[in-house]
């Protein structure tokens, strides 16, 4: 099953797609929470009545895919977990000293109003014009779990999607910590759809994974070279804290992000990055310069 | 107006202090928002509203202010920003290169999933027995804004609490981001109340902030002593992000944190550790081991 968040009267709404169309989930099923956090802790039961509510819908609550206006795809996460460095070929073109193996994840947080959906603009903030894209893979928890043990831990992942985890590089290093490079508005593309885990290999792993920034691929590497994979990730974050329904996972970038390249390539007003995740989707945002 | 969150019947709600009562806004206003970030994207109407509630509360809706079972002041904010290394003296205790100038703050951020009420236990987790206390001033955002100036920023903080931004040594040191050691479930304190900002001195500046561990003190130092205060730190944090009503500025720690002193001083179960800032409050909270 894929769903997405679609604008309804202002306010997101779920869908789930249905071929070329996409069904207004809360018109099939009023019952059904209206957000993919708490469907997610309604359980297997929510999520195989949203999928024969899909199945079945007629008339009105059936759209057609085209068109819509997205949201992030989870626009109320209790956690936004991004993983640096986590692949070899990157953490070797963004490190000076690669003489250390990590052996801990470098672990960073984003905010909600970092997030745009597909199709929406990404914003060049006022403050800077060193806007880098990074396509990345989201995992996304699906029931709470505290200390699991690597061998148990697909059993929380829900899903899957697609993240541009755009990064403002001048304020990322601005101090040892990266949270403001990391956190401007509407930096951050999360989109289109949720896969649920059935639809992809386990752990998201031996996906192809793109970035074409005006049609150019500027990133090409496969899920598989992840240091840490998803399994691993799950068993360290979830020492540390308690992962819950609907909290994301955006498990790092591989290599030929921009500002690696000489000269630097930034993301700037005009342009059209695209990430693509096989088999998990494409999302798509246009550039834009700060109001 | 000081307001705290209790625990009602197994959830949280908000009450209003009026001496050595606390009355129960939902029963006096139950048209008001019950959590904090909803109440102050009322507005000051909203605000006022509570006040005049409360003053006006008899019977049921007016209960002693002892045995309430504390939730954090602010359970679900959209943000918690911490500010690192903000005050001189830690600063040049905690770091063991003392020669560069902090130009730009050192932000992180926290999830909700580390909070813990005034009285509740902060854990001590599995994994590490390196859990520090640091106390700080938390500046609450009151309204929506974006790129405020430093001359407007008090303008958009509704008030101000207490934090023991409790930190894992050992994880926040495992890479170069802080994040592990800065999120473990249950390590950060928040309270006991949320005191608006016309009972204490422009930008929390000027008072007295003090750890006691086991009735010892540890801290004792002055808001005033802070590197960049919060004026700046709005400016600062507004530059990339939009701030919302609710969202939490947890502004730093002074010097004696227990990982600089040797040998080294953690809390430990057993012990209750209190944070003291003058006019806002002592928050206290017993330290347990991790079931």
């Amino acid at each position: 099953m894929r769903i997405l968040a679609f604008d309804k009267s202002g306010k997101p709404a779920l869908g789930v797609r249905r071929g070329e169309e996409v069904v207004d989930l809360a018109a099939v099923a009023p019952d059904l929470p209206g957000d993919l956090p708490r469907l997610l802790a309604g359980g297997a039961d929510a999520m195989d009545r949203a999928k024969s509510a899909a199945e079945g819908a007629t008339g009105d609550a059936v759209m057609s895919g085209e068109g819509l206006v997205y949201h992030p795809t989870i626009w109320n996460p209790g956690k936004i977990i991004c993983v640096g460095l986590n692949y070899a070929a990157h953490a070797a073109e963004a490190q000076s000293d690669t003489s250390t193996v990590q052996e801990y994840p470098s672990f960073f947080l984003r905010v909600a109003t970092t997030l745009v959906g597909h199709e929406q603009p990404l914003v060049v903030p006022k403050a800077s014009s060193d806007l880098d894209y990074e396509a990345e893979m989201v995992a996304v928890v699906g029931k709470a779990g505290h200390c699991i043990s690597k061998a148990a831990a697909l059993d929380y992942i829900a899903g899957y999607s697609v993240f541009n985890e755009g990064s403002v590089r001048d304020y990322q290093f601005k101090s040892s910590q990266w949270t403001s490079g990391k956190n401007f508005d509407a930096s951050g593309g999360f989109g289109p759809d949720f896969v649920t885990a059935d639809e992809v290999p386990p752990g998201g792993n031996g996906l192809r994974i793109q970035t074409r920034l005006n049609g150019e691929t500027m990133q090409d590497a496969n899920t598989k070279t992840m240091i840490f994979d998803v399994p691993s990730l799950i068993e360290i974050i979830t020492e540390v804290m308690t992962l819950l329904p609907g909290d994301v996972i955006v498990t790092g970038t591989p290599e030929g992000v921009g500002f690696a390249r000489t000269p630097p390539v930034w993301m700037t007003p005009g342009d059209t990055c695209e990430i693509d995740i096989e088999g998990v989707g494409v999302l798509r945002n246009p550039i834009v310069a700060a109001a």
